[in-house]
């Protein structure tokens, strides 16, 4: 494909980290260089499958020269400092959301970001999902018309460990924001933001001070009105759908099950299975195209994916869902 | 609606009887004038529920000069006497299928109907179902361009008592002779049939020597294929299904449940209730339709109901299938 | 049926009158009594079709004795009195939604309401549509285990005439006031409201200070969140579900088309026609159904249809979301 | 995965080398050994694409012993051949459908593959599809009771080239012969076929003696019935179903698109784009499954794939459809 294929880091080897080295794998014109995570055994056992170097020691990447970007999918903490680092190594950085928990520490490398000579993308994966795309497409070519609402539904297929939601930032930060980047992406700019959050099923997510259930009210700067409906669990399979409404028509997407069988008997018609239970099958797709366009947008210089500002937007409208939540008002953005 | 009500006598208080008297009592234009049964109680009973005379002697209506109109829903053997009876009396005639169970007892009128000066009609009422309407009128107006196959799935709820199948004609006559008039109404006449019968899981049907299961293809005169396919069965309701499928495009039609619900749990999504079992209420619609078309008929003096002719062909048809089914060889009809 | 069947009075001869005077003619057990209309053209037209008798004077109602039970589908402002006067009168009332448009007058007969020895109904028909119907029933029978999220869309299919806008109450004691019934039917009270307003698409609608667009968010009283979406226009018909999601499963509604039949072609697949275009047609079931609960109501005494309170409490909550809306606050519930 | 790949030469860089090709790059344990195609155009080009070697004398697969697997793509009457000479030489061979045009060339060889040491399969892809083979799971694992009818239907999305009509041996032994393997994996043996062939829209297939259209009833050894529907063009893309009817219950399968987007609009609702429109794509998951079970055999000595011997029975199945569509009779099998 290219002359030299671009040699990619991968930090973390976690859930993340193991989808990511897989799309690289699997993508000509780039090669994984080393799996970077703080656990050695973790690092070996994703290196290992693919014959190639790894490290604990993060250092690495910025001293020894081989590698030309790094894809991050370390704990949320470290985003900020390795993009940091990174830009200054003259490294390309794909980094996992959230940026930061805290929106300062974010905005404080922000003028950094862009004088970067390097590419700074931010995996909002969700935008270039097949379905998600379609949608996005036939809205900006026209097709319904204005559009006037969104409707954005996302239910994961259960709740994660109390140790993830302890440091997840909270539902805001962790889960609804790929719907809040989701909105940004067909609305433009958020004014508004007004979230109900619940506590309906899980005693642990109370306890971490959390919601397990949300449903958010946006508007953005130009008046198109947003909905959006989350939960920690769905009993069948994750739900993902979009519902696009404009003044000409509206445009949806239904959820994925493995196999288009349906079943018919004495106490049922039309019956499918369950939805795909789980992320990275859900979105599989997602990751090879997001990992695509990073390369693209190195090789051309274009900017291609999310950037470093769709990364503090989103959790700039995590942030006022979060106090909306907390506070029971409506919270205006400037 | 017009100046005097058409009085119709309804022959046979049976379940299709019911269905009809039911239809004329909600039909402007039309009113109830006599119910006929053998048995006096069934005529007694349906009679008065609609407050009208009743009789067990069918020579009442020829001769009493009190209806302007009959519908036929006594056994098969009657039909063709009645249908006689009726046009020397000068009364209307909606008749219902078969016309009967010998093709040549049927012909045998069939010069004195052509010549009839009241309106003769035969009770197909699939082909006024809003469903199969809606696709015959989209065919014939070009949107699939050329009709090249059609697939006709018909399959009972449930198979019939014993008695009923002894002396139905068989499924071909009493079941399949509806999709065989579909077929004419959309493929006109047909030149060869070949049908596969089956005996897998009615022992009673098949103590009858009768089929509870077969395929048949279809060829019409011009060329087109179609495919047959029945059941005396069906755990998961009433399943009537037309695919019309053409050089630019096809058009199907779905079942029908009783509501729109959709359930999803951890063991299925999108599951229907089981389709609506019964052909009185899958059909309702299109029995008030067929009436509403016997009234305009005599009103106008068109013939807009299925004819005699037409309940003649597709008894020809049902007959080839029978013999096709039984004799392992293809028919070919003149 | 009965042996004397209930002689109704419909007031109103308007669309909505319409529609009644056609279920009680079409059900056993009552009669047309009168029409009543101030523009005595519409009363004469409307009485004629079914020869009863019509008056413009609604004094008639409660001094002739001709009737046992109105119907009222005047405008707004006279469903007070009107109330009142029938209660006073010893006639049964099923009376349209809005009760009124203040809700203190509202209040004032509150109690005299409960006192009442007749019926007072409110007619939330779309609570006995046969789709939200079951829905309802299987929610409560526990098939998702417990109610946390409810989404509810209610789309028109076109905006009205600004002249019924301009006295209309506003989009959310006119039209979503339907939603938030709904929404206490399924969740029992509500404790806060967050709406958001938005004009999209119509001069008109803004003109008279209204919106043509909202998304309310609503919380119970014991936590359960809905979301409700609602426009002015919908583009392919009227547009209009429900999604009731629990922890053990999803049940959600279609909407509706006059036939079942789906086109393939070279552009596309699966394509249904537009739906149901008008709320006269899309409920027509749930005119019958909530008219048969009234006069089962008056013969047992038992309360079948929403009471006087529920009309009083969604008004309450339309009054909330005016509110939200106009002010950008949240507002919390007694 | 194992110690030694198994190193496989593909013979025939056609359409369907390409993807054979492809699927052996893919998957692990496996290795490209080297392209066979009598145009050494074509043979490089593949080749060249995985870096592989390549020949225009197949006589190097079977003297050069640097392959342990071939996968035979080349046209039909070189397949018996080939195999013939892989099972002396000691290779394995998985082999494109059909195994010859003529049932005695085919079965000529039936019983030197009876004895084979090599593993010898023959690519029918369809049953290994994840939708068809989810319903041959639940067949068999009994969810529809006692299977009694399959419906299949099959429509290529445009007609092939004249010339490709030419030496395709007709469309039984060409594309239907697929239905007809399917059958057999539901249903087994078949004892009776009957055919209607039609031209319905293809001057060229016509002016070869093929048919453009067809539709098949099959009746296997124990009686269940099979019906085959199929065309050479469908306007809406590649149409694959399959039904299965049973006594408890009915399987379907639908078709796939790109994407889960559904559109609505004034004109039309619930609307999907056309469906995936070539096999490749359709089936490429098949193809995949289909290796991987190859390598599998061989590895384990098990015969997973179809045999040798279906391939003759699904190509004797086709010989009789040949015969009934052409004499007008029904044909029955041994």
């Amino acid at each position: 494909m290219t002359n030299k294929n671009l040699r990619i880091g991968v930090i973390g080897a976690g859930r993340i980290g193991i989808v990511h080295s897989g799309s690289v794998n699997d993508t000509a014109g780039a090669e994984l260089a080393v799996i970077v995570d703080a656990i050695e055994e973790s690092a070996a056992k994703l290196a290992g499958k693919y014959g190639v170097a790894h490290t604990t020691n993060v250092e690495d990447i910025f001293t020894k020269g081989d590698v030309d970007a790094i894809i991050v999918g370390s704990p949320t903490p470290t985003h900020v400092d390795l993009i940091s680092r990174a830009i200054d190594a003259g490294i390309h950085v794909l980094c996992e959301k959230p940026v930061d928990l805290d929106i300062n520490r974010a905005l404080s490398i922000k003028s950094k970001v862009s004088n970067s000579k390097t590419n700074v993308s931010i995996a909002f994966n969700r935008r270039y999902d097949p379905n998600f795309a379609a949608v996005h497409a036939r809205v900006k070519a026209g097709e319904i018309g204005n559009l006037e609402q969104l409707v954005l539904t996302s239910r994961d297929p259960g709740e994660p460990p109390r140790a993830y939601i302890a440091v997840s930032g909270g539902i805001f930060r962790d889960q609804v924001i790929h719907d809040f980047d989701i909105a940004r992406f067909f609305v433009g700019d958020i004014a508004e933001v007004s979230t109900f959050g619940g506590n309906l099923f899980s005693k642990d997510i109370e306890a971490e001070n959390d919601f397990d259930t949300a449903i958010t009210n946006l508007r953005s700067k130009d008046g198109k009105l947003v909905s959006v409906i989350n939960s920690r669990h769905s009993s069948y399979g994750y739900d993902q759908r979009i519902e696009a409404f404009g003044s000409k028509g509206m445009l949806k997407i239904d959820n994925i099950a493995d196999t288009t069988v349906r079943s018919y008997t004495s106490d049922h018609t039309e019956q499918r299975d369950p939805y795909m239970n789980f992320f990275l099958e859900r979105y599989a797709a997602s990751y090879r195209k997001e990992l695509a366009l990073f390369i693209e947008s190195i090789n051309t210089g274009k900017q291609l994916n999310p950037t470093y500002e769709d990364g503090c937007q989103a959790l700039i409208i995590a942030d006022a869902a979060t106090e909306s939540a907390k506070t029971g008002k409506v919270v205006t953005l400037k």
